[in-house]
């Protein structure tokens, strides 16, 4: 039995990365979003949702770029700090102890212990009540190499340890359940055609 | 050291949901996305992106209406399956084995058997290239009463066993970090201090 709740934010569970912003060292910032997402694969397009009080906005308004840097476990507390602290008080980088990097594209800064920097450039801005959706398309996907097979170049994500936000809390991620078409592949197609689902 | 990858579709870990549509038994539908989240908190809005050739688009441009079903482990399977089947084949309820319910306020169907059911309506189509991204304001969200406390009626999420996608795997969720502002807080205040970032 359901019971019915007035309409809220309660898609669940959502990324929680770190934005990184500014387009000179004495305007860099870090901003914690868990309003974000890949919109469009291709182009490859992701989107930033801010209120328009936060340091961040105007940085990435006058800029038109903003970087989506994944987190993990190592950079939990950071994620949290720059959630509930504003650029406006504190130089965030050198309060958490990371490091603006040089992007590829943009003149926004990565966060170098980041394991994933996605470079957005702005394509649009859309005014939705609390928030402005940035919509971006992704101009480059620098990734630590580190998480990448020293032969094939594969990326082996799970070892970057990567964290979720649900419901007011951060999370790590847990056990593996499947990849993606497992239902479909291999031996698990004869649990598919047990549960009558295989169609000619 | 991070090495540059073309761009591409990588915030990660993303939310898996159970997207239902329709607005008869005939044609209710439901479809495995990814590209969804919250893009706004006032008023509630959330956004899926949908390839124009998925069986879904169609239903959902004409009615205007989906719910944002959340999946959690007892759902793994089918959401799986939901990704990589269609409608046009196969009735996705009866294959899975779930349960249209009657949402509260729009027509689309709800799914029985999901911890939390957001019911949506669309508000505005973007077309960015592969997909285009229906934004959908909230107009009810309907909690399973297991996961609500009996006598504080607080929803306790962690309960329901979310799982959330990453890079081509379904995961369950792990061990929590700390909860939103936790840096901040109470005890931890003393390490946020510890570390130099209190501020006057």
């Amino acid at each position: 039995m359901k019971q019915n709740w007035k309409p809220c934010a309660m898609v669940n569970p959502v990324p929680a990365v770190l934005m990184s912003c500014g387009d000179a060292p004495e305007n860099y910032n870090m901003l914690t979003i868990a309003w974000t997402g890949t919109i469009c694969s291709e182009p490859p397009m992701a989107y930033v949702s801010i209120r328009p009080e936060r340091h961040s906005y105007e940085i990435i308004k006058r800029t038109g770029e903003f970087v989506i840097n994944l987190t993990n476990e190592a950079l939990a507390e950071a994620t949290d700090w720059c959630g509930v602290r504003s650029g406006r008080n504190f130089d965030k980088f050198k309060e958490c102890g990371l490091t603006p990097e040089k992007s590829s594209v943009v003149m926004a800064p990565s966060i170098a212990e980041a394991p994933i920097s996605i470079e957005c450039r702005v394509t649009q801005i859309v005014p939705l009540g609390s928030h402005d959706m940035f919509i971006g398309e992704v101009v480059n996907v620098a990734v630590d190499e580190q998480y990448l097979d020293p032969e094939t170049g594969k990326l082996d994500l799970a070892k970057a340890k990567l964290i979720t936000y649900a419901h007011g809390a951060y999370y790590a991620l847990g056990e593996q359940l499947g990849t993606f078409g497992w239902t479909v592949k291999g031996s698990k197609l004869r649990k598919e055609i047990k549960h009558g689902r295989q169609k000619k």
